[in-house]
């Protein structure tokens, strides 16, 4: 602990099982930073607030499902405002940053940093940097204040740029100790988190006063730990358009079928959340759950079945899903010509072509409509839910910075905010568990196939019984893998 | 227990403090019941699901902010399907009723039910009643079947329409009894759902066997313990639509007020959330927040101020806020004109008049434009989180009452759904606590006056004190309710 | 004609009928100002058009359903590009000036003023006036380029502000002299653009070279000559929220009534045109056709009638609806609540509180649900079509403008822009029409009562034996305005 | 005339150049055919319209903008209700087909035909075909109430189902004739109208008394004649989303290009009004003006400026935009690739592939998001206007065939809806004239390159100086193609 980098991870224990999952603090490695009362007590909207400051104590439990004789588990930090801060107001200097693709809410966030500092905290000088991380070593930044930032909730994108990539750690700490900025906001993905625990472990191994503060930012919700990503519920309101259009387009027409692909490179929580709002949808596919397309129980037999008993269907794929079919079909393809062959990258218009394909070849005409409302969906501004959340990670993470924590990232844990480790969020990645209870909701409702043989099924079934009642034993672990991926559903 | 007329809690305790508020069972009063296994189990749908099951220990915990040395608290009883079910599906008749006001989902809610029951259960008999309790009493029923719900969740309102009151507990449980019916789902607020305790005692004297769960619906989000009720995102979202108008209006022209009163009898969580997602909103005022007008400190002061700095204001309003204000002043006027008086009961409407009467005296000329968008919030589809939601709140039902749970309504409690007591639910109501941080980030959002004199502000910050650290401790029921007003949020 | 303080208009006749009615132009009374080519030609975008500048001759006519035999009536001057123009581009110094109430448009046609005259015709000194005409006589000016003016068609509203009278005609002419404007473009109904006329007149009485272009503004639709006005078509989209909730609220609840009121204070057309496009209204009552309450054929009996046959029904009301009837029934009432009478005046509330009243005599239980959407319907963005709409018109007033008319009023007349005396289009108000076949369509639709006694209906029968082939003749003018209330239309 | 088989149009010509190109008639071929009075006047709904029956001799004239001594053009039959008709209400049997693609208002047309017969006409058999007009041949059809069409025009899409192509014209009069059919209502585009054309000829052949009706369906706008085609402004509406998700795509990124295709395989209708619209796009690319990509002024040149001057770009490309460039380039591709070559015949993958490509050849990076809003746009509901617009094409349909008018189709000409013989708007497409002013505002508003060269140009110059003046003269007809494309709006 305090040892410049050091990334292993500040741990508590207690009774009964309780385990702390701390994360680093200015005073680890400047142990005689000076502390001040947090200017908030004296804020006239928080006079009549009991008990403002989030008591030292305070840590969110990540297991809320228990039994008389559960042990304690894992707990985080809980965010919010504490009594004494380690920045004076004057002293701050905050810059904030995005990268990767869009999502809905960052500009809410950004808005929500720049108005918390000044509001709060009465922090005056705060930086946008122009572009992504790329952002650091150009001359190009933006001066925010609340003036600045008033109307920019209500627009898609990021006011400030984006990029992906561009990350040279130590030219971008040279910047940050050039410029004299001493807490960094770093909106981004996994990849962008990762990036910024780097650039926190150089920090500290420079032994500067930067606090580094992390929003986790991914539309497709992959990011563990955290109950759910800003504008996924966004996301998956616009995605209805698309699943409505593609419903009406297939029920208009004989054997019509309605294609659309949805965010999820990795994760199909997108698809699964939109295709159970919908409930216009027949089948499902996702990263999570492999398929196959010809034969007994195949993709192809389905559709067929279900033309003939419907006259229709609509299909969600997640961009990541089939990825090995795709990889493995354009192999087999002529090398020739690259320009086709990129564009069947695209699962969307890779499984049209096939499911096209097929039926010309059975002479059984059918009517695909495909569509990919991806960029119409990434660029919209947030919902409501949505704005309310971002303002909340956005205080949290102001909050935390203001106190002196760093290397950190903010999320609800069970309904919670808490301050969570980077490398608990970016050492694996959050998934649709398809042994879990909602896939199977999932599937009771398109009744699509499973496309898992009869020896998987068996496999799967044997791994249950030593399952039950292991909540909390050896094999929880594994099991909380399973009660995770929709911890505010289920 | 198992002692018809006996409405006290299932209590079950364990070490280290946990308490488990369980809900009854139908073999508390008829304990020979014989049981069944599963019919899920053979579901393709669910061939791969490890673990399907709930376990018959699983709880949910209430507490989620702990310290080291916490104390457990209470849980409850955790959703979802058991291994062993008390009905067989060709035995059950089940029937379906919604009371009160509209809320978005609603025909989410009977949707899933119904499909709920049949898919997952086999189940083919199922009843709407018609224009709530009251159906009952009629003859007008709706035979309810997958097919015929198919396309509900895309309409707002009520497909089985509703009524207030009509609640004669002895001619409702008649009625069940002559039809049949073993399965009652019941929808509705907690009026509703204390008229739903009171039906399952006088089910459980009479020694039938009929299952009775409730669904807590309450546009208002002002029903305890639940993380949040369905329906209010929706609402939340779509009254962005009226404050955006407010705040367009009121650009447009000189000392232009935009004024817009929203739902909350009782509890202000619309008006809040919708004032913190939309940033245009300069005041909000709640049922749970005294304000007065004239004077130093007070509203009309504050209107002023505004007007004078920035040219233009926004107020919302909750329809609770106010109230004692209203019947003051009311009480004041001439008695003569009911009809006049009647509208100005509308707190919109009173304060409108208020304020504009205020300005014309001083001579100060302003622009008031007055939006209720309320019927407009009300009748709208729900969007697709709280689609998702309503799926959860049924399927969780359908679950409990297979399994043989009775006298139960369902909600999640911190992400987790939960098999709740009716009278947890019905004993006092959610409301926002002005004293806790969300209140304090609205003041600080708006900059409104929080109202409150020296006096009494004092008075909290000596409250303040005693409660650090109590989190735990012997004051643990009072801080806990300061923290469950929001609980997926802070 | 030239001779200033003259208001008579410029008339010109030919063969077969024809008859021109022609706008003034800057040379009726300064004889010798210079022209100079029109700088369009040498704009790269308008590089190809054949036939860009409208030829001088070019007139709309008024006449479009005509016989083999018809006279050709009355016609105007085409609106668009001049081959010469009166102003050079650095000459021209405008101002623009928005009046009255908000209608969804405003900003597009301030953007495309500003645009067209900087983009087309090279002008940089454009000025706008700030809230309202009153905005004449203060230092308050805005000055808008195409970068000020980018999104702004983006929000409802006007970012100029807006205020209503203010009207002190020599001290905006003084003030328009003293800046030095010499274009003037004028936004607003039929007040404001009477008010324009009078600068216009006093302007000519000065001798000044200033040109003087009104837009006309009207929600209502209720300007006569042009095709429809602009922010109609949007304002009949959003009204269809308002219905839809009034119909799904009334079908949730037994004898469930949902009111809609809608602007319209003279005029009917939103209301007949929002009814018309829902389907789902059982009762439309506009200002054009009186209606009474009480006895045979009244209201309320239909209301009775249609609750009994359906259970539910949907009125939509325009604002001006019954004026008669609200003051009847104030004066009756007990002078002595001011405040309570004077929420009556709205026919909403007061139609609401009569329909309750009555059936709670007749203890007949009604549920009604009452919305007004004014505001939120006044303050959204465009639609597309009337963005495109808002282009043409700013365009044709600007291209006026340069060509030396003023004077003059711009609009549609049968899908062609043209340029309208200031008279024709305030001299009366465009109407619906009841004994026209647009409102036939309408009672058709909804089934509900002509409300007029058989007296009436003979009177009018009467009157169409006459009426039959007199298209073209004597009665012309009447007939006339029995078509021209939906020219696009039918 | 009146001789079956004969295509030719009846013309009757009048004084002063008055030109009527009239639709066929019942009494054409049968000419004993009875008549009897028109139940209309027996409607209470319009029991106060004055001279509702359009008179005999009403003609709409197609000449609009006219000088003093312009001769009078072509005029069509004035649609609406005559007062006599040729069908008795229990005689028709109505039968409604709709053919090709989607396009919003579908629905309403369907709703309104089944209104109009039943509630002005009193008819009761209505018969829809299923599945577009191979629905004739098969068994399956959909009987037709207005109960069963209430809520249809809140559903995009066809309730009838829709196909392409399967035209044999006997079968389809031996269906006609078999079936008893009287009346048949026939929605489609240009295809389906000559397709209709024909079964009427087949008809009058045969001598059936069975009138035909066309409602002319094309969500491009690319019919002659008509005002503006149903479905139209809903689609340039939806088509804004798109193009606010590119906006806000390319302004979130270093050189980002926002691509958005739109519909219009001949007609660059859509993507012109929503580009005049939107105010967001940079360069709209139209079937109607030819481009080229490489070298000085072309498309290329043109992006890689607007990069270097504002960082972003948006393009919006029609579908049928540029095919000549793309079969040029897919020959010489290499042939062996079918299924990626068939992908870029799609020309905005193709579009996107060569700019990419293009750029990094240049070791430009640009970052280009593609939107293909296609079905999302094609399957919405309609908005208000178009169902207004849907209710009199459907009404004015329904007056002419209870008339006895026959071989007709619908639409408002110069805005009053007329009875056009088919010939009319199938023989050539309404285009986009890019030698016209709306084109030329596109151009100024986009700031786009013209893409024709100089020599385009200079030709495009010298044509311009015989047009002038000559609109009534012997080049009236190609004049008038310049004028007709745009007529509701310039």
């Amino acid at each position: 602990m305090g040892n410049p980098g050091d990334t292993q991870m500040k741990l508590a224990t207690g009774e009964g099982g309780y385990v702390l999952e701390d994360v680093p603090h200015l005073t680890d490695y400047l142990p005689d930073l000076p502390s001040y009362p947090n200017p908030l007590q004296d804020n006239p909207a928080y006079s009549a607030v009991k008990q403002y400051f989030v008591n030292d104590d305070d840590t969110v439990t990540q297991k809320i499902v228990v039994h008389k004789d559960s042990t304690r588990g894992v707990h985080f930090r809980r965010a919010g405002p504490r009594q004494r801060v380690y920045f004076e107001s004057d002293e701050v200097h905050a810059c904030i940053v995005t990268c990767g693709g869009l999502c809905p809410g960052l500009n809410t966030v950004i808005r929500e940093i720049v108005c918390g500092l000044c509001h709060m905290y009465g922090v005056k000088k705060i930086l946008g940097i122009d572009g992504g991380n790329r952002g650091f070593y150009s001359k190009n930044t933006v001066t925010l204040t609340p003036k600045v930032v008033n109307d920019i909730h209500k627009r898609g994108g990021t006011v400030l740029g984006t990029s992906r990539g561009g990350h040279d750690t130590s030219k971008i700490v040279d910047s940050i100790q050039d410029r004299g900025i001493n807490q960094v906001y770093i909106l981004g993905g996994d990849g962008t988190q990762r990036g910024a625990a780097v650039i926190f472990e150089e920090i500290r191994r420079r032994g500067l006063k930067v606090a580094v503060a992390g929003i986790p930012k991914t539309i497709d919700n992959d990011i563990p730990v955290i109950d759910k990503s800003f504008g996924f519920d966004t996301a998956v309101e616009e995605a209805q358009r698309a699943i409505n259009a593609a419903h009406v387009e297939s029920l208009s027409i004989e054997n019509g079928v309605g294609l659309v692909k949805l965010m999820g490179r990795y994760s199909g929580f997108i698809a699964m959340y939109a295709t159970l709002a919908s409930r216009d949808v027949d089948c499902c596919l996702i990263p999570e759950s492999p398929f196959y397309l010809e034969g007994s129980g195949g993709l192809y037999e389905y559709i067929e079945k279900r033309l003939k008993e419907n006259g229709h269907m609509v299909i969600v794929i997640a961009e990541g899903a089939g990825q090995d079919l795709v990889s493995e079909s354009l192999q087999s393809m002529d090398q020739q010509d690259a320009s086709g062959n990129k564009l069947l990258q695209d699962v969307g218009l890779w499984i049209s072509h096939g499911i096209k394909d097929h039926f010309a070849k059975k002479k059984m005409p059918i009517n695909l409509k495909y569509i990919d409302p991806t960029y119409m969906i990434r660029a919209i501004p947030s919902i409501a839910s949505d704005n309310v959340y971002c303002t909340l990670l956005a205080h949290s993470a102001v909050h935390g910075a203001m106190a002196g924590y760093t290397g950190f990232t903010v999320g609800p844990v069970n309904g919670r905010h808490a301050y969570i480790p980077f490398n608990r969020i970016t050492e694996k990645q959050n998934k649709v568990v398809i042994t879990d209870r909602m896939w199977a909701r999932l599937l009771s409702s398109t009744n699509q196939p499973s496309f898992l043989n009869p020896k998987d099924i068996a496999e799967a079934k044997e791994e249950k019984q030593p399952a039950t009642g292991l909540l909390d034993g050896e094999n929880c672990k594994d099991k909380k893998s399973n009660t995770e991926e929709d911890p505010c559903m289920v």
